[in-house]
């Protein structure tokens, strides 16, 4: 756990916008409004890189980042996924999965890069409640005793 | 295959770019000036998202793109790796592998954000011999066999 890191935060598994957890990881549903269905998958330890976890981390942490993707997929029918680990500003690792569109903000650029236009569509927004069991559905049943 | 892909090449396994390949994937160093060490990690057949292959394939190409990391935190120990599997432009599954260092071209953003300064330090740049040879000794022995 590091002081300065604003992923080290002890959360409250009941808040609305996590959509599902387990002891070493958790998904939140991030209120961004052109991305609506933008999730990130969050480890609870503070640890920076992808091989600094055990390969059965791995394996898990990437099983629920697929998970979210899949369920995005079925849920909301986006265009594209994108995934992405980061971690430049805040060296926690977390995954970026985002449901894409062609009329969307940035597409075809990254999220990241410049704006392709100013007024986004209205894009289809899940139920958080359907995008959870989705999720959960997903999973694997052992990993959820990880 | 898709005949508007730029993706769906017949590579050439011997190109001095490769620096590991198998019967599902290829690991390209890509030659950005601002980026030494760049890799790329494409899947040889036309598939668009993680969740289109199965759980087998998805856990080798992951294995692979871990070891690339790994690799190259060994060779060139950058501040961070980043990773992404994007395609909205290229929709044929690949995931970019990105050694980041402070001083570089967009840190602490993406690459694909605005430039934070003109001219980018001198960053380390790998051997690609060893680089390659790294990464074929990061890989587990069975996977060479997929």
């Amino acid at each position: 756990m590091s002081a300065q890191c604003e992923l080290c935060l002890v959360i409250d598994n009941q808040e609305e916008d996590i959509l599902w957890n387990d002891g070493f990881c958790y998904v939140r549903s991030v209120a961004d409004p052109y991305y609506p269905g933008f999730c990130r998958v969050i480890v609870r330890r503070h640890v920076r890189e992808m091989t600094d976890l055990s390969q059965k981390e791995r394996e898990h942490l990437m099983s629920v980042v697929f998970a979210v993707e899949k369920s995005l997929r079925e849920v909301l029918r986006p265009d594209k996924i994108n995934l992405a680990s980061l971690g430049n500003a805040v060296p926690h690792l977390h995954w970026h999965v985002i449901p894409r569109w062609r009329g969307d903000r940035h597409f075809p650029l990254s999220i990241w890069g410049s704006p392709q236009r100013e007024s986004a569509p209205a894009l289809p927004a899940p139920d958080f409640q359907n995008l959870a069991a989705a999720i959960a559905a997903a999973l694997p049943r052992d990993t959820h005793e990880y």
